[in-house]
């Protein structure tokens, strides 16, 4: 197989499938995406058989046991994929809004439309209900797409592929405005960032290792989501019983996400007080504690962090721990530290609120809450293709919205400029 | 001088210096402006020996008079330069604003907020005031900035960042919020743009080549403008009188800009009639037109078009003529050979209009009105960086928003995720 022929053709069909979406109505995009909820429906034992030729040469591959969770289609995860549809169908469509329309001095009127950015390409890994999540956003948003999961789900992304084919051609769609890619050469992977003339964006959804490959390596835009290193500074003026709260709760209401608190910064006004009944909360949670050398004259049972843990993303049942000289210390700290992914503050203190909102560069800055809101979903934006560590295009949590772009429209009446 | 070293302090600088320029008020950044302005009415004898030195060796280098002309910095260019100091000082903070501010199911308030996106290269080519213009309105927007200008402006651009540095220091901001690169070695753009670490995004303002080797070679996100070839398309319903205004001015009213029109496209059931008043009105402004087959057969004095024609951007009194078939050959035309910059449709009929704002991906659409009022100013931004032909972040005319990202900012009142 010539994988650049391949993936040229796949390029080329996807820019024309673009223009086709792009022009389709709300009602047809949402057809579609009921459509393909139906046919996953009905094709319940092909995708169960499908997967469970995955699974069986990845355990022949062996393959660990998390990565054959993440792989398996349970009946449970397909009643999950087909409700991920019909939620998105229910979204309201970003595409066609027009906002800011003025009349300038010179007689014309302007303002913005909103459209789809035309062809998405999506990598990511061995989960393969990923490819109906970034396949229905893509296609409410207007855009075609080109998805590429990992080799080893790759009969489950190809039976999953068969029921979005048949849901565009109920719906009077091209079925090249989604294409699964069908080869798992490593090299498609390599044509597909490269090809500015097909695709307009790239959203790698994966490890960190992915993600720097691709953006490193990519000629094409990309929506990247590198590591969540997410602070909570507990100041001197906070209320002791909201910080026990955001702390723990940022910990620990699960330690697998990339909005999970990584590291704890409190005011050594404070420290004194409140680091023992932290400390406390969290043996409770059986999470293990690296403090700095003051947490340490503090809670002598805790080990010691090295210069390395302020900058670990654990994912995991561990939390760094440093005291910091009040606001400007716990900044500092953050903003040589952070991932610039998630930070809160816990404060009674208006001022030094304010000045933690601004001062501190990362996508979500938050005041006496939990670090574990910053989601699409609890933000409002109805779904999430990810998050963004960019600044550039998209930030934070990126909905619907971010798989948009916005045009000029200008209605004139024969205006002529002077 | 190791290139790699100095650019790697540059950007050194300019990250440390974007947190000081991020945090100020809108009146020290204005301030910084208004003192620039004094500093280079103050130096104008400075200004004038440096821009002397430069075009005595740019003429012994044997620089065109364009391009002479280009460098030179007039007593009127220096009055435009400190005229537009004031005008980017009286446009309104676009940092700070706190939009779309809404309370959440989980008791959460969510809003987002405009920020700055914090180190900006700009590369240019001949022209000394784009020194002072790119920095303003990076300065304006809370941003840092790296400025490379062509090698032939060394001396002007070394006086101009002398004014620039004596108006951040009386503003009691960091001298290194604007760096102009000491050194005309070519590799230190090849550093700027592959220095993710220090640069947020690089603006290249220039020709086609520069931006697509900047592009080509960047791994930092680039803003960039490439050709603009533009369109009128006169559909068989339009107002004549309004057609001939739109089409006359959308290429006449100046040849060099990239928002001129550059392919006229005439809807076949109307060419009869009006092809000859435009090739009259055409004729006046000594424009040469180039036809395609069918125009030929109405204006048989009219050169034959090539292929290559209807993807050239003239920049000249030239303009290329097509008749096609309806809206649909229009639209397809259009989207072919469009640079996707700015295409206008004249016509009364309310359908034909509507899908043509809706099917020409295009950062500018436009109904009865010239091409030529694709500009920030006009569209009322207050300012313009350039224009995008990206989809990716901004699109059309960029402004300060453009020079911006949101961040979110959540309020809580020790609110935790269930």
């Amino acid at each position: 197989m010539d994988i650049a022929a391949y993936m040229a053709d796949v390029g080329q069909q996807a820019r024309e499938a673009a223009s086709a979406v792009a022009r389709s109505t709300t009602a047809v995009r949402n057809q579609a995406l009921l459509a393909t909820a139906e046919a996953l429906d009905t094709a319940r034992g092909d995708l169960a058989a499908a997967n469970a030729r995955d699974l069986e040469s990845g355990r022949s591959n062996g393959l660990d046991d998390a990565m054959l969770d993440r792989l398996e289609l349970t009946p449970a995860r397909i009643d999950a994929m087909i409700e991920g549809l019909r939620q998105v169908a229910s979204l309201p469509d970003p595409i066609g809004e027009i906002t800011d329309m003025t009349y300038r001095p010179s007689g014309i009127q302007v303002g913005r439309m909103r459209v789809p950015l035309g062809v998405i390409g999506i990598i990511y890994e061995s989960r393969p209900n990923v490819t109906v999540e970034a396949a229905s956003l893509c296609l409410k948003s207007g855009n075609a797409t080109i998805l590429r999961g990992g080799s080893e789900a790759i009969h489950s992304n190809q039976a999953i592929a068969e029921c979005l084919a048949r849901g565009l051609s109920e719906a009077g769609l091209p079925g090249n405005a989604v294409q699964v890619i069908k080869t798992t050469d490593r090299a498609a992977v390599g044509e597909l960032i490269t090809m500015p003339r097909f695709v307009d964006v790239i959203v790698p959804r994966g490890g960190k290792g992915l993600i720097e490959r691709i953006s490193r390596d990519a000629r094409v835009p990309v929506i990247k989501h590198l590591d969540g290193i997410c602070h909570v500074y507990i100041d001197s003026h906070a209320d002791p019983e909201k910080a026990l709260a955001v702390a723990v709760n940022s910990k620990t209401q699960r330690y697998g996400t990339c909005n999970t608190m990584e590291t704890l910064l409190v005011d050594q006004e404070i420290a004194g007080d409140i680091l023992p009944l932290l400390a406390n909360a969290f043996r409770e949670k059986e999470v293990e504690l690296r403090g700095c050398s003051r947490t340490l004259e503090i809670l002598p049972d805790v080990a010691a962090a090295s210069e390395e843990d302020w900058s670990t993303e654990y994912l995991a049942p561990i939390l760094a721990v440093k005291v910091v000289h009040g606001l400007d210390g716990a900044i500092g700290h953050i903003n040589c530290y952070s991932s610039q992914h998630t930070d809160s503050i816990v404060t009674e203190n208006y001022t030094r609120a304010r000045r933690f909102l601004t001062e501190v560069d990362s996508s979500s800055v938050m005041v006496n809450a939990s670090t574990r809101f910053a989601d699409g979903f609890e933000y409002g934006l109805g779904a999430e293709i990810g998050i963004s560590t960019d600044k550039i295009h998209a930030r934070g949590p990126v909905g619907l919205e971010g798989l948009t772009s916005q045009k000029y429209v200008v209605f004139g009446d024969g205006h002529i400029r002077t």
